[in-house]
């Protein structure tokens, strides 16, 4: 999707207006960031970068865009013509795709002519508080399966929930660098080049006369990756004996089954019994897949009560981003300086004030190697001593301890509106996801009531944005 | 989205083993369902027929899908020279785009080749399990601002916040025919002929020297149709002086101020103030609009303390289908018959069994013009005095009344793979969505534990179903 129309209407009318009064070209900073973790958890996986970029690099103004525009009946022909030359030339920075993220910091920050930032803004947002949310799922799921005494893997399973059919792409390729291994979706793993995953439905078993007859037909065709579909009839007293004999036939046609898939019932106590089948029957590498609903929390109970599930084939939940916390990522994108001047938003509500200026984003590594906090600040690194307070509230703060070591987080992805870096493959950003996990404090991978990793701001940044409040308030009346 | 491999590669495993087995062209009858309304709610919107249509019709596997599926080693050269040859030839049949649907009976049945609609099971339930979501979640929120005394509209703002591009399009179409009266999303607008609508962003305020400075320059801008966003630093203390200053000046000039938008604090507390401020200056007609995460229960408890809100800018929750229940739509697509034989799943959760056979879709009308409610037969029109049971509690029934009107509700909407019928316009489909639901039974539109509209299974279809489960349950050991 790179029409310049995915916009809200009030980006063009507002970039008329800037480009009218000569504020167009002016040197905009925007900030990308979210104010609240999805899930009620600990870290956020940054995800979607690849695509924004892509997107920012192609995007301009055809005929047909600008015919359109001009059926609105709000926009005037010399600034229309003046789109027509419009593209992306800004500088952007951000945290690399796949980095463990946390509210109010900034993700990307965006500088460069004011008509510019303003106009992306939709399609920025739409493309990595989506693809965020999901990554962020996806490795809630996996951290949720890999800590069965047995191991344990996602795949992604949702393509028919998914919010539309872009839903369902930016979903499985979110789901990937979160963590998942696979995608059912065929163009999904066409177009990000996952692995495509699948085992068979319940319609195939009602197409042959009996079960039996189509296990046998299903492992016929594919002997060395079938996976077969236990509950079209019964799971254990049809679907686990015809399965067990399929696997024996297999075999002695020199192949092996590869699993057997769930898909409703106690999932705990049916993947024992059928792990214990094949396992006295000596099939010990026949896989189990579940599906039917899943999230991270029935993955967690299903492992607590003994569950034996191999594979976690996650639909619903993790593609529409399910659960408590979930389904958007209020991810914004707030002017912080304009010409060198910096800018706010105050509002009533403390939590959604803005942070003016252009500000530096540092992450903070102990001596064991784990992520300790975040802080920004105007420039300077900061140094143990240092005073950082809560982005939400100033009457909280701490002083930076010693031994710490900082590295700047965000990096240059953009110069004139060209990448400085090619595009990274998916599997590299899947691995940085899972380096950053394990660097975070433990504590904050807990599903529910983690320990909050804190973002601070530098007494820099602190004070600019009390001087700005104030020269804001200024204009108010009493 | 008509790409062939937009499915789930289990699809596509699947319909090479019934060509393999000469079952490929076997007539199979699937049926798409839901087995529970979204939100709590008591009704669902039917959405998303026109593009699931225009969608079918186009399917084809161009030279670049065979090649790609070349590549995963599943599949033999002469099955994919097959492929070339697929095309969607299948019979349609359909609720009309924006009816009243309800649990448990079929939505939409596809009488076909089996690998036809095999194939197809994926994209349609992406697209009609999304749209009607979202056009239910918009009903939601029409019905709840209409409840006040001074009327009240929705406006759909969720670009930033939908999954992924196409999830803001798609749900932007879909708002509108649950009754959205316009969209901030650009390409939505022009892809389906939508208002666009819109107001201006902080951002704007931002870059200006002060808020006055920044509204005139707007309003001067768009002198008839101006909205100001009254919150970028006090709404009561700053952005209602301002904007008030504004109204008179455009006054002035021969123009009015549209409207004005608040964006956080409390709504009905804020508008109320508003309101009067405006009235008392003899400006009525400029309209309030609100958004900031809103929702039908939001709508409801600002309208239920007195809110003067006219516009409601629903963003979030309509686009993501928020809050409980919503999400996703569990619609599934099960087969019912194949060479004339009746099929069903049967498992051991009651409410996932599906229903054999093809069945004819009634709706009864009571003699006020209300629907009362819809029966399931296999072939006659209901007759009072006739038996209906729970699709999902065989032991709960009734008798039908006398003095209902049956109409079949299922048009036919594609023959051999073409439509039957042009695409509907949407305002067409608007319209008829309103019509429905003030055809409901007054409880079925309460927003939460609402009067449960009945689908009963006839004496035929129940039967049917013992028959063919005890025929399954033959097979099973004991």
């Amino acid at each position: 999707m790179s029409s310049p129309l995915f916009t809200d209407l009030y980006q063009l009318t507002m970039m008329q207006g800037y480009w009218k009064h000569g504020l167009h070209t002016q040197e905009a900073v925007f900030d990308l960031y979210f104010r609240k973790l999805p899930y009620r958890g600990g870290f956020a996986v940054w995800a979607g970068l690849g695509p924004a970029l892509e997107m920012l690099e192609t995007l301009h103004f055809g005929d047909a865009d600008l015919s359109y525009l001009d059926t609105l009946g709000l926009f005037q022909p010399a600034f229309l013509d003046a789109l027509r030359g419009w593209k992306f030339s800004a500088r952007v920075t951000a945290f690399p795709e796949g980095s463990a993220v946390f509210p109010h910091e900034p993700l990307l920050t965006v500088r460069g002519p004011l008509w510019e930032a303003q106009l992306v803004e939709t399609a920025l947002l739409n493309t990595l508080n989506f693809q965020t949310l999901v990554a962020t799922k996806a490795a809630r799921c996996v951290l949720a399966a890999e800590a069965s005494p047995h191991g344990g893997q996602v795949i992604e399973f949702g393509a028919r929930r998914a919010q539309g059919p872009d839903g369902a792409l930016s979903a499985a390729r979110a789901a990937f660098v979160g963590g998942a291994v696979g995608t059912s979706d065929v163009e999904a793993a066409r177009r990000f080049g996952l692995p495509a995953v699948g085992t068979h439905a319940h319609a195939w078993v009602e197409s042959f006369p009996d079960e039996l007859t189509a296990f046998r037909a299903y492992a016929e065709l594919y002997p060395d990756s079938t996976t077969l579909l236990l509950d079209t009839v019964d799971t254990l007293r049809s679907g686990l004996p015809n399965a067990l004999t399929v696997a024996r036939e297999l075999r002695e046609r020199g192949h092996e089954l590869r699993g057997v898939r769930l898909d409703s019932g106690d999932l705990a106590y049916l993947s024992c019994r059928i792990r214990s089948a094949f396992d006295e029957a000596d099939f010990r590498d026949v896989k189990i897949v579940a599906s039917n609903d899943l999230s991270e929390s029935v993955i967690a109970s299903v492992i607590a009560e003994g569950g034996r599930v191999d594979t976690y084939g996650v639909g619903t939940q993790l593609v529409t981003a399910g659960g408590e916390g979930g389904g958007a990522l209020g991810g914004v994108f707030k002017l912080a300086s304009l010409g060198g001047v910096p800018r706010m938003k105050l509002t009533g509500e403390p939590g959604k004030s803005s942070l003016p200026g252009e500000k530096r984003v540092w992450r903070g590594t102990d001596d064991e190697g784990l992520y300790a906090l975040d802080a920004l600040t105007l420039g300077d690194v900061p140094r143990a001593g240092d005073r950082v307070s809560d982005p939400t509230n100033p009457l909280r703060f701490s002083r930076l301890s010693e031994g710490l070591t900082w590295h700047e987080a965000h990096a240059l992805v953009m110069e004139g509106g060209k990448r400085t870096v090619p595009g990274e493959a998916l599997p590299t950003v899947q691995l940085r996801a899972r380096a950053e996990l394990a660097r975070l404090p433990a504590g904050t991978r807990r599903p529910l009531n983690p320990h909050l990793y804190r973002v601070g701001l530098g007494d820099d940044v602190a004070a600019l944005r009390e001087q700005v409040a104030e020269g804001l308030r200024a204009h108010t009346k009493a």
